[in-house]
C-alpha cells in the first residue's frame, strides 16, 4: 500500500522546519521579553473539558479518541447499541484558551497571579481542509489572566507590532471593544440582539453591506434599529474622528461610554509609540465569531500587495470570565494568538525566508570520506570542528567525490573539507567554499578562527 | 464539575517547561553539531502505516481516533452492527521510527542520501500508567537512512555520551550487535530459536539466570543448546576479553563473525576517545525486544548511586530494512532515541536542574507600577530594556508594593525596578536587588551595561 498521511496534516521537511522555527522563535522571544512564561498541556484533554466550550459547530469539529481496551472487541460483536459516551471521553485539544483556563482553574493554589503565561503547541480540528485551512496547526498564545489592568492590551499590541516588524510583513491591526459593541447595541434600541448584529458585522468585509442588512432582517430585528445602525456600519474616518462621533453616539449608554474610554485609555499609553499607534484602526465592523469577549478586539491582517492572502493572521481580546466554565468565576484574561501555519503560508507568498534567513551565514563543513584510512583521522578533526561550535557532518560512505560534493550542495553545507593522506602528512586541511568553488589549505586553528568570526 | 486531565498526561508549569526545554535544547543542539537536521510529522497517522507494526501488544496500545462526521450518529442508533474499521481510521503516533520509514518513502524523490535526521515530538501509547510511564511522551530521535557505514554507529555513540555528559549524569552505554546473537543461536544449534534466546536472555536482569533457562526451556529449546548457551549468559570480563572468547566461540559462524568484526571497528574508531571507549559495555544478554534490529544494539542505564532508576533513558540501534515496510527495499537505517520525561524525572531525583541551571544569572527585571501617573514612563523604561535584551515585566495592577514584590519574589525575577514620580523627575532609576536586599540608584544606561555584562 502506498504511504499516505490523513488529509489536512502535514510532513515538515528540514528546510520547512527551519522557517518555522525562524517564526516560533522569534515570537517565543519577543513573547520572554515581555515575560511571559511557558507552559505545556497535553494533547488529549477530557471530553467534558471540551465538549460544549467552541459551540455546536465546535462540537462538531472535535477529534475524539476512541476508549482503550476491551471497548473494541465490544463495538465488533455489535449486538448491543452503544452510545457515543460509552466508547470515546477524551478528544484533541481544539485551540490553547480552553486547556489554560482548565490549567489555572486546577492549578490555581500554585499559581501566583496575575499569570503571564505563553503557549506554543499544536491544535486539531476536523474541518474541511482548504488553503490556509489544516487540521492539525499550531497556535502561539500569550495570555494574562487574573489583571484587569489596560496595560496588557497595550502590551499585547505592542508584542503584535515587535513579531511583524521582526518577521518583516506588513500588516494592519484592528481594534474594537465589545462593551462599544453592546452600547451601539443598546442605543438603537436592540440590546438582545447583540450577538446577531455582531455576527452578522463582522461579515461586513466578506459580504458587503446589502447582505449584512438582509442577515440582521432575517434575524427579526427591527428595520428603524437597522437604519439606526447604518452611520455605525459605515463610519469613516481616523481614530479619533471614530471615537468623536462615538462620543456623542453612545452618550446614553452607560457601558458604551466605557468601551469608549478603554480604547482612549489604550491610545494614551501608545501615544509615545507613534509607529505602532498609527498601525492600529479602531474598526467598529469587527466583532470576532467567539463570543466569550468582554473588552478589547483584535485582529491583524496582511497588507501586502503581493498577496492576496486575506484571512487574520493573529487575533484575541479580553474575556472577563475566562475561567467561570471550570467553577471560577470573575477571573479577567486578555490574550492573542499568532496563526504560525498561516504566517508561514504569507511569508512563503511574498518570499521573505530568503530575504530573512539566507543572509545569514552559517558554520558548517562537510568532511569528505576517503575511506578507512582517513576516518579515525576525520572523527577526530569533527570532534575539534564541533567542540568550537561548527556543525560538522561526516559523510559517512567513502562514496564518489561527485556525490560528496552533491550532497553537500543539496543540504547547503557551505563548506566542504578535504583532509585525505596528503593533507594529514602535511598538518593542513584543504577547504573548499561551496558557493564561489574556491579552495584553499590552512591549519585546523586557522580555519576555526574563521569561523568563529563567521557565528 | 471539577476539572481534570486523562491519566497519564501531564500539564508543565513554567519552572517544568524550563528544565524540560533544557533537556531539548541540550539534545537538539548536539544534533545539530552533528549534521543532523529537523523534520516533524503529524500527531495523526493513517491506522494502515500504524497497525501491525509494533506486534500484538503494540496494536492494543493505539490510541484510535474516531472518524469526524455523520458516523456519530451512527454510532448512537445503535441498529446495526459497527467494524471497529468502519468508525476509525486514523491513530496517534506510537513512536517516531514507522513515521520517519512513512516519510522517507513518501518523500524518496525529494531526499538526498544519506538522510540525516533528528525529530523531537511526543508519542502517544494507552499503556498502564506508572512511575517513569506516560501515556503521553516526548521523543527525541536521531537516525541516519541510506547509509552502511559504521561511522554512523560511532557517531552516535558520541552524541550519547555528549548529551550525559552535558547533563552530568552518570551513565553506562550497553552495546551489543544482533549477528552475534544470530551467531550464537547458531552456533549452538538453535538457529531458529534466535528471536526466543534474545527476548529471554534480554531479561537476565529482571528475573535472574534460573527463571531465563526456564523460559528458553518451554520455548522447546533442546537442553544441550541451553547447556551450551551458559557461557554466553554468563560470560565476564573486559569487552576485549568477551571478543576473544566470542571469536573462538563464534569461529565457525559466518554471521557471528561478520558481528565481532563490526563491534571491533567500532572500537577501533573510537580507540582516540578512551573516555567514551571505557564507557561502553559489550553486553551480550542486550537485545531489546524490537526484533527488527539487524545490526549494532544500544542501551544507556543511568549509573547513579542517589537512583534506583533502572529502565533505559536511551536507546537505539541499526535496521537493514527500515522502509520495506512501506514497500521500499534494502534501505538501511540506524539511530538513536532518548527518553526525555525519564532523563527528567532522573535528573530530578539526583537534584542536577539546581546544578546547571541556577548558577546562570538572568538579566530580568520588573518595573514596579505606581499607578496611572507613572505608566507611559514605565512603558517607554520597558521598551529600552527589551530592546536591550533586558527581560522585562511591568507590573500590570496598581497593587500594594508588598504583592509586587512577592510576585518578583515568585517568579525569580532577580530585580526590581522602582520608577516613581520622584526618580522620574531626577532621571534616574531605583533598583532592588531581590537576592541581597541591596538598593541603588542608577540611570538607564548604567543598568543596561550592568545587564550587558550579565548576558
Amino acid at each position: 500500500m502506498k504511504p499516505s498521511i490523513p488529509k489536512g496534516t502535514r510532513d515538515f521537511s528540514p528546510i520547512i522546519m527551519k522557517r518555522r522555527n525562524f517564526i516560533f522563535d522569534t515570537i517565543a522571544n519577543i513573547y520572554r521579553h515581555f515575560g511571559y512564561l511557558q507552559i505545556e498541556t497535553p494533547a488529549m484533554e477530557n471530553l467534558h473539558s471540551l465538549e460544549g466550550k467552541y459551540g455546536d459547530e465546535g462540537d462538531k469539529l472535535l477529534f475524539r479518541i476512541l476508549n482503550s481496551g476491551p471497548i473494541a472487541e465490544k463495538i465488533n460483536q455489535g449486538t448491543e447499541p452503544i452510545k457515543l459516551n460509552q466508547i470515546t471521553e477524551k478528544g484533541l485539544r481544539y485551540d490553547l484558551t480552553v486547556p489554560l483556563a482548565r490549567y489555572v482553574v486546577m492549578h490555581q493554589n500554585d499559581i501566583t497571579f496575575p499569570f503571564k503565561r505563553y503557549q506554543i503547541q499544536p491544535v486539531w480540528r476536523a474541518d474541511r481542509p482548504q488553503r490556509g485551512r489544516y487540521r492539525e496547526f499550531y497556535q502561539c498564545d500569550a495570555d494574562v489572566v487574573g489583571s484587569d489592568s489596560l496595560i496588557n492590551e497595550v502590551e499585547l499590541l505592542e508584542i503584535i507590532h515587535q513579531v511583524f516588524d521582526k518577521l518583516n510583513i506588513h500588516t494592519s491591526i484592528k481594534l474594537n471593544n465589545r462593551k462599544i459593541l453592546a452600547g451601539i447595541a443598546q442605543v438603537i434600541g436592540a440590546e438582545e440582539y447583540m450577538v446577531d448584529i455582531t455576527v452578522a458585522i463582522d461579515k461586513l468585509d466578506k459580504i458587503g453591506l446589502d447582505k449584512v442588512n438582509e442577515e440582521l432582517e432575517t434575524k427579526g430585528i427591527d428595520p428603524r434599529a437597522i437604519s439606526k445602525l447604518q452611520p455605525i456600519i459605515l463610519l469613516k474616518g481616523t481614530n479619533s474622528e471614530k471615537l468623536n462621533y462615538l462620543k456623542s453616539f453612545l452618550s446614553h449608554s452607560e457601558i458604551g461610554c466605557k468601551g469608549i474610554l478603554e480604547i482612549e485609555t489604550i491610545f494614551k499609553l501608545l501615544e509615545d509609540d507613534l509607529k505602532l499607534l498609527n498601525n492600529i484602526e479602531l474598526d467598529l465592523t469587527l466583532a470576532r465569531g467567539l463570543n466569550y469577549y468582554t473588552g478589547a478586539i483584535i485582529e491583524v491582517k496582511v497588507n501586502d500587495d503581493r498577496t492576496d492572502f486575506n484571512s487574520s493572521i493573529c487575533g484575541g481580546g479580553r474575556y472577563d470570565d475566562l475561567t467561570s466554565i471550570f467553577g471560577l468565576p470573575n477571573v479577567s484574561g486578555v490574550g492573542i494568538s499568532f496563526g504560525v501555519d498561516r504566517i508561514y503560508d504569507v511569508m512563503e507568498q511574498i518570499n521573505k525566508f530568503d530575504q530573512l534567513m539566507h543572509s545569514k551565514k552559517q558554520a558548517a563543513v562537510l568532511l569528505v570520506n576517503f575511506g578507512e584510512d582517513s576516518l579515525n583521522y576525520n572523527i577526530k578533526l569533527a570532534k575539534q570542528l564541533r567542540s568550537n561550535g561548527v556543525l560538522t557532518t561526516i559523510y559517512p560512505d567513502a562514496a564518489k567525490m561527485k556525490k560528496q560534493l552533491t550532497f553537500a550542495d543539496e543540504y547547503k553545507i557551505p563548506f566542504v573539507i578535504l583532509a585525505g593522506d596528503e593533507e594529514q602528512r602535511e598538518g593542513k586541511i584543504k577547504v573548499k567554499v561551496m558557493a564561489t568553488g574556491e579552495q584553499f589549505l590552512c591549519t585546523l586553528t586557522e580555519l576555526i578562527t574563521k569561523f568563529t568570526s563567521i557565528k
